[in-house]
């Protein structure tokens, strides 16, 4: 898994075997141009290594990747670049947009009157109850966060 | 700017002087649900201090948001929410739809035939010559992202 996949075009552009256009490149992540972009400067942050899955990729690469983004937007923003807004955007599964199974992280400029668009269905507020129970839910299958940030016991819900 | 803001939700959300349904919290973040979520188990991570923009989060702090909703990813998966995918998604700046001035990266479950729609106009595939160009514009603009990653030199292009 954590090898390069020949037939992906991701692994394909970090060997220099598929053409790309680079903004930034380390020992981990390289960040280049999204060929099909929403607006000028559509970037993508990949790590050097095939992970398919959000879960697949090791925590201290993760971070890395939303650090490297965090730069790219504030590069977009200082450059000639349209820019009013940025949009850090990540697919996981094929339900939630993904198409290319190489963990991306989408960054991009966004400015009144671009194209880009969300649409939901915004009507749904949840009681807090309904809420409890969801974040319960969550909160029952989390596993350790590293131990950069001390753990916190929760010291009860509104107190 | 680094300190609690009074009129601030999520500042208040923090000190537990408005309400929130919590699904992790540790020393430097708390993640809770959306109220008014795309599909059940929304969840918002947040730094426990008042950043309004992207840029303002300290690396280390923006590191680590990112690797909670990676673990609030895999927690949703885990659980019984229906999640066939999973959507993060950051707002920097108005134009980008963000609403609450105090950083949070959306975390969302996705599903086939939930409500959640992208729309851009996807006609835009540039030269590689202009790609090349957009690419170096960011560069040229480029801080030094942290040591935590050894910085490597372009090899050029395509060789």
């Amino acid at each position: 898994m954590n090898k390069s996949q020949g037939a992906c075009i991701f692994c394909q552009i970090v060997a220099y075997k598929a053409p790309s256009s680079r903004a930034y490149e380390d020992d981990k992540v390289i960040a280049f141009l999204d060929v099909n972009p929403v607006t000028e400067g559509h970037a993508l942050i990949i790590p050097r290594e095939h992970y398919p899955d959000l879960a697949d990729i090791p925590e201290e690469i993760a971070g890395h990747m939303f650090v490297v983004a965090q730069h790219i937007a504030a590069a977009i923003r200082k450059s000639s670049l349209k820019s009013e807004g940025i949009n850090l955007f990540y697919a996981d599964g094929e339900a939630a947009f993904q198409e290319i199974f190489h963990a991306h992280l989408h960054v991009f400029p966004r400015f009144k009157g671009d194209t880009f668009k969300i649409d939901a269905d915004w009507t749904n507020k949840p009681e807090r109850l309904q809420l409890d129970k969801l974040a319960q839910l969550i909160k029952d299958r989390m596993q350790p966060v590293s131990p950069r940030a001390k753990s916190i016991r929760g010291k009860g819900k509104e107190d």
